[in-house]
Parts: structure tokens; sequence; C-alpha cells
């Protein structure tokens, strides 16, 4: 049983009309029913929330968490993001989706800027899977078709990732890298594009199994800490001098 | 100064009007003059010659080698291309234009299908910059747009690429990873997707500077030959049992 | 369940005493004892049987391949060899032990001499973990360290791979790197170096534990044939000329 | 012209007389002497200078910054961190030697905690070139052997570098990816292993002729600025609704 938890900024749906009318309950709780089915323990939490609902018990019992903000992305604390990338590090994995390109936490993780072209024109996408034998991918097959989306383009300022999974098409004429995967200390991270807050895209069955997917491909597996530091002992005996 | 070598086959040009009537003197003649400024040291060939114009002499003194071909790809002898893929491995660069994907030396070096989804519908193609700060892409900014060009769209079947410079949109909504580097042995190799023998591509100074740039970061450098096999003595000692 | 076959030239353990000593068996069966426990559905197959004991019934229901060979690489059949290739390419994963870096599979899947250098010394080797959130290395801590075996030594010349999981140091003083992954097709591939005939190397448990690893890492996972060739039907309508 | 700025913290050789023996005149003069032939405009900078050395004026004409500290990380300013990570995501080339992966801007760059084990133990490093045609390589052969150094052992907690280009193997057993390089933004990034404070390794010509070699292949090309953020105009005209 993976535990995934489910952050959520939660702004956009209580000021925006045309996002509550969307997501009325947020966006966490759209991906939480979405991908349920999954047979996930799935918690949410979300900014307002005493240290934005991200305790060290609450990351501590998390696997994977989920992470989608916006507007607030400087809202949240430096410590509660200190916290989250150290738990990454540490094993936890990590889906960022869409707007959380520019979350502290994906930038901290990341080391660029992270920034892209968009636009907001209800143009369609269409995502290509680029990675057919890839965990995330499978099920998906080809593409998936997303009627109106937000564009965002190239170049997406990230380094280069350990694995491109998808490659949008923009009806605009831009692409862009909307699935790709990272692996920062024993932590996996899974970027992935689509979820522009007045569409519904965290409905469309293609989207929240990629997302599904992603969760069970950064869970971690048990494994010893890493070790690291001072190792006074060799793991072979030498002798100084031997040098042919 | 570096050699090139440019290879075509040919054929389209001498049987069929429409690509007669752009390129009178062959594909091969086209890239030569377009990428002559480049102060390269140039020479053609074509399949129609003996040895298709690929004899030890010519590869022997070949840097780097350009290859296009599409309708003859089976009337290329295999021992020429186990020779050119000899030479490949030994350090030479290659630089493979649009339908030489499907070439008998690409797949021999990919080990893949090399296979992809195309159509010809004159669609526009935007080439997008996604690795600004590889030499192949010095010079030519964000994108390159060809008014029209034959569609080549995803899932191309070639192992990851070392990197990934371009990916095309293409009008139709398909995408490619059209700018694709990998290193084989000690020879590098620049997968480079425009090119169909209807249109112009190879007049267009954008594409013509990716392939003067796809030829210089192919180029090789001096170095020592690579040493294999048995190696009796240990760059060390070592007393065997001194196991800690 | 998953359907692993072992390919095992099986010529060694007949000829050399000193293998029949270590793997009177053969090394498929110590192999296959040495994964059993991990619930595969387990076949052999090896040089002599009719088609190498690897026939079209047997290819359709293997899911993950493991290969071993080493004095015989010239008797396997190029047509067994095709049929091979086309089955990883179509999904089915394959997991190449120490001298099977030579065969002619792995060659044609790499498209490289798949050249290295190699010692009988007797040196130990310690293999390290350096991709330690990575399936393959589950469960195997930082290291795995083998008393005695064979020394294989950088230059390994393979394309480079998608990933890294293990590195290894030799007493003599070379480096390898021991544990590779690569895609091909819908195919995954996983080299690993440990395993030469004259030593116990296959009933370490924490050689096999990787082994057993890689099989699952390499499982294909059921998925939609992929789509090549003519697309004359674009994803979206578009109106030639309608460039900006 | 590659304008090169060297700095190092300069505190070991000025307080411990074993390091002030081998470095008199402080690691950063031995490394613009050491590079000096390659033809580069080199300027120095240190700790104790105002803002270290880094200033605007300084960072904006540097092509390529090496980096060189240890004991005095947390001196380093937050400010000046940030500006000089900024002007690698701009463009100028990154040059990290030994202990300058645990500095601040190394750190930034990578988004982990970049630890690893060491032991100071007088023992032979051999460092294997595993990438012969990438131009850091170029000139190297196929290894350098310094017979006394720290050793430096995995895991190397770093993100997946772009390229491997050395591999070094230590006496008492570890193994540590010697040579990597990363990019950020519009910046390349070398991470180059060898350099302990107490041993003349910045004497050594091949491990001179690597940092020359890094310093060359980091330098940035002209190139138009990224362009980002908000795009209204498409590339293409659209018509919404006119999805297949």
């Amino acid at each position: 049983m993976i535990n995934v938890t489910i952050w959520n900024e939660f702004v956009h749906e209580k000021i925006h009309d045309a996002v509550k009318a969307v997501y009325p309950n947020g966006i966490h709780t759209a991906l939480a029913q979405g991908i349920q089915q999954d047979g996930f323990a799935i918690e949410t939490a979300t900014l307002e929330e005493p240290e934005h609902g991200l305790t060290e018990e609450v990351l501590n019992r998390t696997d994977v968490l989920i992470w989608w903000g916006h507007m607030a992305h400087d809202k949240v604390s430096d410590d509660i993001v200190a916290r989250v990338k150290q738990r990454v590090l540490d094993g936890m994995g990590l889906v960022v989706l869409h707007s959380g390109h520019f979350s502290k936490i994906f930038k901290a993780l990341m080391g660029t800027s992270c920034d892209l072209k968009w636009r907001e024109a209800e143009e369609q996408e269409i995502i290509w899977n680029v990675n057919p034998s890839h965990p995330i991918a499978e099920g998906i097959g080809e593409k998936i078709i997303l009627d109106h989306e937000e564009m965002y383009g190239e170049y997406f300022d990230i380094p280069t990732p350990d694995e491109i999974v998808f490659i949008s098409n923009f009806e605009g004429g831009e692409v862009f890298r909307s699935g790709c995967t990272f692996r920062r200390g024993r932590g996996k991270i899974f970027y992935f594009r689509p979820g522009h807050e007045t569409h519904p895209t965290y409905f469309h069955p293609g989207v929240l199994k990629v997302i599904a997917n992603g969760v069970k491909w950064a869970a971690p597996a048990p494994g010893e800490a890493l070790r690291f530091g001072h190792s006074p002992q060799p793991v072979r005996e030498f002798a100084k001098g031997s040098v042919v």
C-alpha cells in the first residue's frame, strides 16, 4: 500500500469562479478521487493548514507527495520547503504537476529557473508517448488528446531529465517535454505538465492514469540508508608504495 | 580543416521531375554548396559510383560523413555498410539526414528498427531548440520554421539519444525528436530530421547552419587508439588474499 | 508470473574440468536454482538444442531471456539471433551476463564492438551501487564483494547506457561499468558483469538478487503494439497556408 | 580568447604548513600557471577579497569560473552564491574541483546533498577515461595515475550526470565518478574530482590538461538570450474547435 499525500495550494478554487466551477472541492480532492481506485492510501494537505499540512508526521508516513501550486508559491514557507526537500533526498517520491514547475520545492531540487513560455488560448494539446516501455506510460497507448489546455512551450529551463516519457504538441506551434523523470538522492521525481485550473484535465482518465503510474514509479523501495562521510577503513588492505 | 564526404543515393533527382526541379544537381551538391562557407574540404559520393564512392581511400580521409538516402537503401552493399560502420567506431563522424533514418548504416549503429510515422501533406514544421548551450544549436535561436515539409511522428524507434537538441511540432499534431546525438565507439553521430526531397529544405539557412554545426561537433579529435583485449599486467600490484 | 528462459551455451561445463567442478549441471541450472525463489516460471535452453532451444514457441512465451555465452558465440545461428532481436524490440526483456557482452545478440542490439579489457588473475571485485533508488539495486546495499573474479576493464565499448547501476573496482586497478540498462524498441536490456565460469559467482546471494531484480525490471508490461508507417490522417485538421 | 576566473578559498595554504609546502602561493596560482599555456586570459579571486573577488564586473567578464573550496564553504556569502548561480544559468561555464563538491554553489546547482565517502590514506588513484570521444578527454589517453590522493567513494549524491567522462579506482577498493558534466540553464558545469590540498595534484600534466579541456568545453558560445514567459502570439494560427 502506497501512502500518497496530495498537496494543493487551494487558492484559485476559493477566489476564482471559473476554477470553482471545475473543481468545487479543490484540485486535491479531484485528484484524490481520480486515483483512488489504484488502491493508494491518500491524504490531502493545503497551504492554509498549519505547516501547510506538511508536518514531520505527515511527511514521515508519506511515500509519494503530489504537488500542485500556482499563484501562492511565495507563500510556502522556506522551512517547509527544506523539510520536503530533505524527505525527497531520503527517498520520498515527488510528483510535480503543471504550474508546480515554479514551486520552491521543484526549483530547489532542479537548481535551475524552471521557466518556460505559456499562453492561455484554449488550444489543443496532444501528449505523445515517446518512451513506450516506461512504467509511467503503461496503458497509455501512443497519445493523450486534451481538447483545451494552457500552452507551455520550450525552452523549459530544467536540467537534462533522466528520462523523457511524454512530449506535447500544441495547436499554436509549440512543443514541450511534458513528462520527465529525475532522481535526486534516494528520491524519484516525476514532472507532468497538464492541469490548468480552468480546465477539467484532472478528470481525464488518461491524465489520471499517468499520475497514478507516476506515483507507483516514484514510490520508494525499502533500502539501507546511504552511508557518507569519513570512511577510515578501506574495503581492502593495500600497501602504500605498491604502485607498478 | 575538416574533411567532409557527402553521400547521397542520388536516385530521386534523376527520375522524379518534382525532385529534379528542386535539386537539379542532386541533394549532395546542394548540401556541398550550402555548407562550403564553413571552410570544410568537401567531396561527394553517390550510390552508382564503384563501391558507392566510399572506397577505403575516401573513408580514410573523411572526418565526417553526411548521409542522405531513401528509396534505394537496399541497394547499398552490406560490405560497404560494414566498412562505414567500422570507420564510425574508429572515430569518423556521421551526420544522418531525414530518410537516412532507415539506411542500413543507421540501423546497424542503432540496433533498433528506426521506424516512425510519416505523412506527405505539405504541412508546417517548427523545429524547437531544446538544448540551447549545445554546439549544434549555436546560432540557431529558439526555433526554425519550415513552411512545408514531410511529417515524421513519434514513436521514433531509436535508442535513448545521448542528447536531444531539437524537437519538431507538425501542423497535423505530431511531435518528433528531430535533432539527436549518439556516441558509438570513438565516433559521434548526429541525426537531423528535415530534408524531404520535394522541398527546398537544404537551401534554408537555419537547416544548413545546423548541418554545419553537426559536422563540426562530430569531427574527431586526435587521440590514441583504444586498447582492448588481454591485459595480463595489472595497473597496480596486488596480493591475492589481501581481502579485508 | 514472469516467464524466464535462461540460455547458456553450455560448452565450458562439458569440456573444462575446472568449470565442471563449479557448475556440474551447467551455469543455466545454477542460475535457475538461484532465482527460483522469486517465483518466476523458468525454463532453460542451450546451444546444442534444435534452434538452440529458442524456437518461436519458446520465445513467444518468454517474458525475459537471460543470456550466458563465451567460447561459442560464433556457433549461434544468425537466424536465431535475428529472431531474438526482433522479440526484444517487440518487448521481451533481456539480461546479458558477463562474457555475453561479446554475443551476437548483444552486439546487434548495441551497434558497437562491445569490446573491453580482461585478465584472469583471481582478483577481488567490489561492485558499487551507484544508483540506490533503482529497482535493480533494491536490497543490495552499498556494495557486493566477490573475492575472486575475472577482471573486465574500461574502455567498455558500449553506447552510453540509459542508466548505470553498478561500477566495479578491481584489485589490479581497473574499473568497469558493471550494471547498465538500455532500452531498445519496446524491450529493456540489463547487462550485468560478473560470472566467470571458473568462479562460483552464480551462487553468491547478492549476484543472484541483482539478476532477479534485473528480470523483474526487464519484464514487459502489457501495452498496445507500436504503430509505424504511413499516417495519412493528421491528428488535427490544419489549413495549409495558415502560417503566421 | 576565453576569460577564466580561478576562485580559491585560500585558507589551507595560509594556516597549514603541509599545504603551504605544496602550494606556497595558493592553489589558484598553481592552477593559473598550470593552464596558462592554453592561451586563456586568467584572473584569480579568493574568499578574503571584497565580495570574495566575485563582483558583478568580474563575473560579467568571466567566461568560465573554476572553483576550489573546502574548509570555508560556510564563509561564502549567500548573496554571492546567488549571483554566481545566476551567471551560470545565463551561460557562464563552471569547473568545480575536488572538495568544491560541498560548496554552496555546487549544491545549489545540483539540488542534492553532494555528499560522498572520503579517506586520507595516501592511496593510489587511477582515473579511467570512459568517454574517449568527449572533448574533455582529448589528449588524455586511457588513464591518469596519481600516486597519492585522498579517496572519494560512492555513493556520490549528485543528480544523474549528463555525461560521465572519468571513473576513478582507489587502492582501498572504492570507485568514484570523477569527471561529470551537467547543463543548467545556458551554463555548462564540469566536476573533476582530484586535488587534495596536501598533494601536488595540480602540477600533474594530465590533471591540468583535463582542467584546461573542461574550461574549453564549458566556455559559452554567443547566442540569443532565452525567451520565457507570456507568449500570447502563437507561432501558427489555429482555429479553436478544429479538433479531428
